[in-house]
């Protein structure tokens, strides 16, 4: 392809509605451009790199006895009504009505469409294991769609399903999956690590969530640093054995005192103030639930995770009390609520917070705390349970080393779903002895789209995006020093033509621009290699070649060219 | 892939929905399940037809210019406001609201959004030509979605769009594109015909469809049999030199006079009973449009052409008035309405129709008729145009031999659209003399699965789908005639994975059937060939292949078959 011909459309400054790197850009490289609020048009490059992803998604679905199918996008409400998420599923659902008023919604998963399919069509143990996939557009209507394709309301997916007999080919079928989805991002060029996650809204036990490793990755992930162990989870997830901090059953309860703190709000105020450490703080933090007001627990040093939290209260609505709230159930102002005669709301205590011994806690009063506050004696919560955030630094729950931090963007999931779906749409198959069972499912995802702004979140420089080779959307940039100088133009012509001829995917920069001009949008592009055909190529016949990752360049004789980008592939 | 995991239900019953043969056989041959009306679930056969035409058609993009990208499927009002569209196109539109309550639609269609991006992007003559298109799920709310795939309301398309400087521009984007369809429907196997068209709704001048040809297809193609001449039409846009039957200007005007005809309403009892030939009749039909009531005279063996009819009066609703309309405005019973006296409403009257000479027509009475009608003498039309429908056996007008007539399918068309879009959303260029100009556009579409259902309309028996070739979902079925006997299956099993290790698609039924059952699965299916291994296989080392398309049988060597069945390949 001509670059003078090809649709690319690169801009020279930097758009001012990106907020991150990817999609800043993908914006300038001319990657995609925006529709609507979380609505883009991938235009041919984009295209070009989404068909490389999803080619390589599709071999190794394949590879594992995946089938791929296409299910409509469009998708009745009668069968969301029966597995009961028509009314669960909330606004980011778009919902719409045909002309003769029946209602559909745009398909943001399709556990309700596969299953329906599957319960019509197998009825025997024979039939089992299946694994159907597709690769298509999904809807969901964000509140705030942003980041450009991190957060978008039309984006593509990989959706598999998978149907076993019972628990044990389940975790077959889950394993394959993990093996798929390792190659997949292997493959892309990406780096990336599985991480144990929480099943959220879609239910089911296990999961696993694929991280892309990037600094500006929403989600925290801790992991062990001995890969011998391998643990990595979500912080969302991460759990960590429970640690007396300095404070141990040793110590003697001595009485409950108050003490005056005026003006101290925070627990670095109080522990400031008190001089005591922030390990032996109660942080009482008040909750409002569809249940109700709920009190949490925990250490003044750790936060409470609310997936966690939310979990253990069974409560699809989890947000902060606010102040009038907080003032009202504790008598007090923000800032000096504790559980020592805290009425009216259920407590949840974190594991550590009952290990604690002469605590410090709020006196639900303005101004004044309590010391020597135990568990047990002075307050009694209705549960106990890990509701805290682990971070880098605690100990790993497998194997005791302390844990690292890293940053992720979340491009794959993987669930054991079991009969959430089967039992409720009625998806049973007779086994060898005739007796009717639950077909037991999976599901796996992939972020295609997202997959793609995440390798440019991993992959950039201050010049622009830096693609993995198997996923660039052409490999080799040829660019003319000069467009008037006839020999140049003939050279780069030649090498062109022989590359393509070859099944090396090529552009050839004809445009009448500066070699400049020509530079920055080979670096924006990023495309994986540049040829630049200058004056010294055309009169000693070597022509420069420049690694966009590592920025370094070389010479190559003519006649070794097609040889030498071969062997660029073969090592990438 | 063996078919014991495939995921293919055949069924053996014909299913009771299904009223065309395509719809039967996906239905039956397990290719397609329905999820809503016009609304369907393609399962891994079809997928595998799919994008098999789908990378036929990519292919022969590319190979014109092409530059695939894709846009959104749900497109923001705005734009549809600004071109107009959202209030004139019907409840076809699928609407639907965000969750802040800004209006969008399910794209039928992309015009808005490819001129859109376009104008955004192009400014400069140095930008132009651009061929943009993308492969992608298309919706239209059908008010009664029928014939399977044939009128679905959620379906894959391919659309392309041109932009060019000026009208010499469109004609060579135009007539790429018109090879390239002839290229993409030659390649999939299909006996078809390009045919001139009406424009229709999208609007634009010079328009042809493709169209399969099929007893079963809904729309009507007139041809010239003379190849050379190669004049072919859609009925509703066929035009044919008037000519006299049979009635000539010779005879000379004879007085109107009133004849009864009691109880006589239709063409037949009329020309029977005064026992004169139909093509002296003046047929008079009252349409209802937005602009009133019009009377519309075509000769009594003619039919009204309401597309044609529809352009000459510039409306957008056309249809038959109602019986008691029609006796308001005649003052008569429906089958006595004609053009003398007739008051209040304009006429437009057939071309022909001017052209007779002594009359049969209604006389606005109950019971009566005039004859020695003379138009011009007793009548004067507000219009005289060609509103007839051409059939078999007028003349062709390019080369006046009798044209002939066939059914067909329509699976691509391609149109001249102008600046219709452009200048309306304000798209335009620099030419190189810097004044501002319109681009101007193109639009071409191939209705992928349309397709894919004309193929089986037009290539099947009773036994089942005979796929073309280039889009059969495998080529080969291997059939191992007694599945409990060792040697046929370790034979069976040979061949498969020597076709398959040789890249041929192949599939192995393995499954635990009668060799009944899996002939007649493989027949219904259509696999172009299938390999039978039975005794005489063990015994012999010849292998019988069956050819579906004849039904011819053949013994090959063993050791020929890779080569045998490439050499099929070879010449399909």
């Amino acid at each position: 392809m001509r670059v003078s011909q090809l649709f690319l459309p690169t801009l020279r400054e930097m758009p001012a509605e990106a907020e991150v790197v990817s999609h800043q850009l993908l914006l300038r490289a001319g990657f995609i451009r925006k529709a609507a609020a979380g609505v883009y048009t991938f235009l041919p490059l984009a295209w070009r790199v989404i068909k490389k992803i999803e080619q390589i998604i599709r071999e190794e679905m394949d590879r594992q006895g995946g089938q791929e199918i296409m299910m409509p996008i469009i998708q009745p409400a009668e069968l969301w009504q029966e597995s009961g998420r028509w009314d669960v599923y909330g606004p980011e659902l778009f919902r719409l009505k045909d002309r003769h008023g029946r209602d559909f919604c745009l398909g943001p998963t399709h556990e309700e469409i596969v299953t329906a399919l599957v319960r019509q069509e197998v009825n025997s143990y024979r039939q089992l294991p299946q694994l159907l996939y597709q690769i298509q557009n999904k809807y969901r209507d964000e509140r705030r769609p942003r980041f450009g394709l991190l957060r978008g309301r039309e984006f593509i997916m990989k959706d598999l399903y998978s149907f076993d007999r019972d628990e044990a080919g389940l975790e077959i079928s889950y394993q394959k999956m993990y093996e798929a989805y390792t190659r997949v991002f292997t493959r892309c060029g990406l780096k990336f690590r599985p991480v144990e996650a929480d099943s959220g809204a879609i239910g089911g036990n296990d999961t696993h969530e694929f991280m892309v490793l990037a600094d500006s990755g929403e989600a925290l992930v801790v992991f062990c640093p001995d890969e011998s162990c391998g643990y990595a989870a979500n912080v969302e997830r991460a759990t960590s054995p429970v640690r007396q901090h300095g404070v141990t059953r040793e110590e003697m309860p001595r009485p409950l005192e108050t003490v005056d703190t005026p003006g101290m709000h925070t627990v670095e105020q109080v522990t400031g103030y008190l001089g005591v450490d922030a390990r032996r703080l109660i942080k009482t933090l008040l909750y409002q639930t569809e249940k109700g007001i709920v009190a949490a627990l925990v250490r003044g040093d750790r936060e409470v995770n609310e997936v966690k939290l939310q979990k253990v209260l069974d409560v699809l609505r989890l947000e902060l009390a606010d102040a009038a709230t907080v003032e009202r159930i504790t008598g007090a102002a923000v800032g000096y609520a504790g559980p020592v005669g805290l009425q009216g709301v259920p407590m949840v205590a974190d594991e550590e917070v009952m290990l604690l011994v002469n605590a410090v806690a709020g006196a639900n009063r303005d101004d004044a705390h309590l010391v020597n506050v135990n568990p047990g004696r002075d307050f009694a919560p209705q549960v106990v349970a890990d509701i805290r955030e682990v971070r880098a630094g605690d100990p790993c729950p497998k194997c005791g080393a302390l844990l690292k931090e890293t940053r992720g963007i979340e491009v794959g999931q993987i669930f054991k779903l079991g009969d959430k779906y089967s039992r409720v749409l009625g998806a049973t198959y007779l086994d060898e002895h005739g007796q009717s069972r639950p077909i037991i499912m999976g599901c796996y995802g992939i972020g295609v789209t997202r997959t793609m702004a995440a390798a440019v979140e991993q992959n950039h420089d201050e010049n622009g995006i830096i693609w993995p080779v198997s996923i660039a959307p052409f490999l080799v940039v040829v660019v003319p020093v000069n467009h008037r100088d006839e020999q140049q133009m003939g050279l780069a012509e030649e090498v062109y033509r022989e590359l393509q001829a070859n099944g090396i995917e090529v552009v050839l920069d004809d445009r009448p621009e500066r070699a400049g001009v020509k530079f920055k949008d080979a670096d924006l592009v990023g495309y994986p290699l540049r040829i630049t055909v200058g004056n010294q190529a055309v009169q000693t016949r070597e022509l420069e070649v420049r690694y966009r990752a590592s920025g370094e360049t070389r010479l190559v004789p003519r006649e070794r060219i097609t040889d030498h980008v071969r062997e660029f592939i073969a090592l990438a």
